[in-house]
């Protein structure tokens, strides 16, 4: 298991007229908790499509229980609970600056060879950056 | 049952570097048919915040089977398979120009009486509109 | 001079907490005007960038009168007042249900060859297209 | 004069398929540059909208020279000149990791009493923060 943290600002744009965080824009603090993750890894998402792969997203989910508000300093926790095959999965945890629970989903990511465009198995780096944590 | 149709054509920065619509603003397409649906059954959501109530999505779901691209005139299909009580939920499909089913989704929304922010049940309105297409 | 009007509906989450248009949101649909007006000459953006060249953005600048609100129906009505040569040049008006001008602003775009990376006079079709307007 | 840096890092869907940051997106960076700013100087934009004023954007300009590009760490400088009347204007400028101006522009934002919805002074505790900078 890996689990990473990171903080957020809720932007102004990013919140609706109903005063809270538009519900499509959790997708975007998502990618943000799943990025910083895989830097921490040592194996940033950039470098993975510099190298020849890409990472569509296959499906997403996101439950809401309470709004984020414009401002808030939101904690984002991303969770891998298993070695990536053909599809890595990451899950999250979002939680207001009262450490309440607001939003919790996950996305299914496939990887890719951008060269033949079909699923492909993952890259070695990013196998040995998780393999310690999957032992 | 209730199934609506309406196009929407891909904005530029809808696109991401990979050249395909961000997985993120799918909930943006889903909310445009989501509203239009309900401005063709007489019912359109502004007017339902207007009269003292709020709809606030608790949860989405995605399933991403092909890329949409830039200027791509979508299909999106909107269905409404029961009435709804203290939460209403529409399923999606979004088409493309080749008549492909690129993306599938539902949301489930829950009307909230803005007054006391506690979930409450449809206005009349809503229930009166739906009635003739569930019975 | 050659002038184009479409109408576009306010998303929900193009709004803000203060209830209105997020700013930022306005360069959108100005993108909106501008990629409807090429298409109504036969130029489609998309064919104009398939052709080998692009396009970007090499300043915009945006005047805000009044609010855009939710689920409004925007008029945008898009200028061209000259014939392209390296830049193009697109002014935008735009305005509320009532008809009230809210917003008003231009982008100056540069023909690049995306082979070269460097600013070229605009393609033949561009300019064939065009040239009716500005004898 | 008051100037003010941060750090920002472009997400995925704020690129566009150029594999450029989206033309409108800087709009948002700036405004992440305004309130980091005003948060630093202790009357953070949050608490001036609590005490009952609003800061709609009046004007925006940007000239763009460079590409930002995905997952690159931006510099955001924003720029006070001048003491604020019933105006504020902010200065911006955006570098990227070659220390390369990308971007710059500003906007003029105008102190509006909420209750009335009528522009107004700046409220005493934002006059007396800057006090120190325009002396």
């Amino acid at each position: 298991m890996y689990k990473f943290e990171i903080s957020i600002r809720v932007r102004y744009g990013e919140t609706d007229k109903m005063g809270y965080v538009y519900n499509g824009n959790y997708a975007t603090y998502f990618e943000v908790g799943r990025v910083e993750t895989l830097r921490k890894l040592g194996i940033p998402y950039k470098n993975i499509e510099d190298s020849g792969y890409a990472l569509p997203v296959r499906d997403l989910q996101i439950r809401y229980f309470k709004p984020g508000f414009y401002d808030d300093e939101l904690k984002i926790v991303t969770i891998l609970s298993k070695m990536p095959d053909v599809r890595m999965r990451f899950d999250y945890e979002i939680y207001n600056p009262k450490d309440e629970l607001i939003t919790k989903g996950h996305t299914t990511l496939v990887f890719v060879k951008q060269s033949t465009g079909k699923p492909c198995q993952p890259p070695q780096n990013v196998t040995e950056a998780l393999q310690p944590y999957f032992s």
